[in-house]
């Protein structure tokens, strides 16, 4: 493995698939909405991604067993809406370190997501506005072209507003796609400092709801902070302490969520 | 994009082409007097740098739209004054982060500009010389060649005063660009700890007038001082919020000029 | 050496072999583990790992010679016991700073352990659970697959208490031999903030004479903790003075055990 | 330049050439001694060693003129002394910042010293014993065997009480001349924490006059000194305000001998 790549764990055919990436973030908003609509859809997972660019740690699982970081491909056929496309929802453990990993990976997942033959793609973000507990959180967007920008601001997301860097996967992924001829968005809660914000969680899913045309549950997203919550917690009790040679300590922006 | 890579945006023609590269840095001094030159001579972009040692980071635009962090190429044909050479101008958002970056990226600079007939490169930066705001900045110089050095040193350009160490473009374009057989000298504008020093830059382009055999309106600068600071001002406060994993915080360094 | 070799120091056949791996982290459990079943066992080396990712320095030895940094591969066929299986015990200096290195480092170790005809690995750590000094350690462990989690409970190996991540090769090994169909565990002592736990690796090593089924003497250990802290000691005086450019400085986490 | 790369100056044909190394790094003992043989032998530069592992800076010379970082070696034919092999002294204003930099750039350098004949190394360094200046400075000794330790004992070279680590290329080269079947020793002069240690490198000089068995005039070391003391100043003036992006600012340990 001298490079990152995708594995398929079963093989799939998807119909027209539009693909939601929630990956670890600020706030962890990418992760509870991915890992939200991930659960609400039932998906399933049909491929995982591995890099030499992740951190050189693996997980220890409650089960005592063990997994290597990674990122991984979900996919639903939704009954719920009206959706009449196939949803293939990102989700992971970590990202790369350093700007070649990122660049590898996240073109790499565009081109895997288009020889899926993908159309499609929403990049799940928080968007840091204050240092307090923001009660109603405004959920703002950036995108490839103007047609998905016309698009969504029909669906309450504000263009226009946010400014500055997008870093990461949320950022890279959109940039990527356009470079590819791939309509794109990220899509932003606004947030405050929480290490896991579930308000901003639950205001981006009211929006993705509308996007993705289907009807996501919101009841739970409590139950998915409380774990996620529990997850972080616990990782970080044990992190103190199990550092070996390399190691470069816990980030504070680092966050498990299974 | 293994590799650092550049792409045209139009196949253009150019009549033995001199450079000007002002890119991020000291003061942004560079970046002040290449977007000045551009905008004066009317420069179109012609082709586009991208590669994967810059910062894993997008830029958000006030449209809404996203784009990958670059470096951008234009050209122009000037008539205004007697010089009888097209104009190349390279302008950018960021700059590679690790040595191996930088000397890839500034050979593939170098070699693209030999590729195209180019015969002499300036490259733009800032010079240090004291904490405080500086009423009269000096420039000063230094070149691949003793011709190099006694043609400037009639445009007022001062040489021999400046030592120690050029970071970045600035010095490693002109040292490649004399293993490669192309005249090349570094103009530096005398700074203080300024992000954004239209001072300095007002005299590097009094300066680069003179060298480049062309009329520039400085009336200007204070307008791009003012867009520029203002640029810089949203990008803080987003930055100040806008971080993933991976992220490390924005650079004091760090400048995105549109 | 473009990239991690392994050399071998003389051609060897192997029965079966099943490989504990020791090496510096937490605590130093893994070195003193590994060093201990090396010299009890009598165990021969016949191969030396040299990667471009261990940091760039050499060590000077008592005797006036110097030597690279490496890990190095013994071997024994135990008769005390009543194993029928060879060991391999690996040991070393140092592990890769880098993600990159990490990752081609352990999956190469894996890999050559597989051609050796290898059935089964444990690698060895401590895990921290405190910041005092641990009178009674327990021993902690995860593993590829619900049969070695079954068979490791028997010798009193704890499994689903350690939560979190394992840094470096002790976890990134066991996650390779898992990718590449080899049964593998991370034994884990519990410890302290300790340079040089040799309680903890006293807990694991008489968990580990039942796992490998040979008898191992455990009269030595303080005699191994003092030559390792005498050694840590010699080497902290050293490195406080020796450094030269680019260098980072002595790691608290970094280890020289011969 | 993607990798470092030896470019010719000359081309020449040398007899049992042996090399000295004097790279910047502890106490400047290193740069100090090889500048210091190559002025009093008179040696001439016959090949240059470039890398993208350096750091990304040019050197601005009182000149006027600009050049690359580099490692360079000189050759003299040393007539003073009893001496019949040719003498390669490499010098150099940097060393690499990682490790794979350093593993590559210094394999490189004892490739090349082998393909040009060579025979014996002696890499020079600092050795840090104290915080105070040293007023009788010793001269340790590492070998890569143990016929060099006994010649170079007899020269009064301390073997067996320096010990720790040799960071960089005065430990590196003489462990790849180890592997590629050169005899190398790194020569240590004892240092307390001064930027340049006149005193240290004048030990050295001494005891390699009798090692290399040619004349060597310590009579200018002084106004070495001051030359080296006077660069390393206006170099951390210039470097005090000469940063551009992805810059990290000048390091203690950098040092810039010409």
């Amino acid at each position: 493995m001298k490079r990152t790549t995708i594995y398929y764990n079963k093989k799939i055919k998807l119909k027209d698939p539009i693909m939601v990436v929630g990956l670890p973030g600020i706030g962890n908003v990418g992760s509870l909405v991915g890992e939200h609509i991930r659960a609400e859809l039932d998906a399933k997972k049909f491929a995982t991604l591995y890099s030499p660019y992740f951190p050189h740690q693996v997980i220890m699982l409650p089960s005592g067993r063990i997994k290597m970081m990674d990122n991984r491909f979900y996919c639903a056929s939704p009954k719920k809406g009206k959706g009449k496309n196939d949803i293939i929802i990102l989700v992971g453990d970590t990202q790369a370190m350093s700007p070649e990993g990122q660049y590898e990976i996240n073109e790499k997942i565009v081109k895997f997501f288009k020889h899926l033959g993908g159309k499609t793609i929403y990049t799940i973000g928080g968007y840091n506005t204050s240092k307090n507990y923001i009660q109603n959180p405004k959920v703002f967007g950036v995108a490839t072209n103007q047609k998905m920008v016309d698009a969504l601001k029909k669906d309450n997301i504000i263009f226009g507003q946010a400014a500055g860097m997008i870093f990461g996967s949320a950022g890279l992924i959109v940039a990527f796609a356009k470079k590819h001829g791939i309509d794109a968005a990220c899509i932003m809660g606004e947030t405050g400092f929480l290490d896991v914000d579930a308000n901003s969680a639950k205001a981006v899913l009211q929006v993705m709801s509308k996007v993705l045309n289907v009807e996501i549950n919101l009841d739970n997203i409590e139950k998915i902070r409380k774990e996620t919550n529990k997850m972080l917690k616990s990782l970080e009790e044990a992190t103190k302490g199990q550092m070996g040679p390399g190691a470069e300590g816990p980030k504070d922006n680092f966050t498990y969520i299974r």
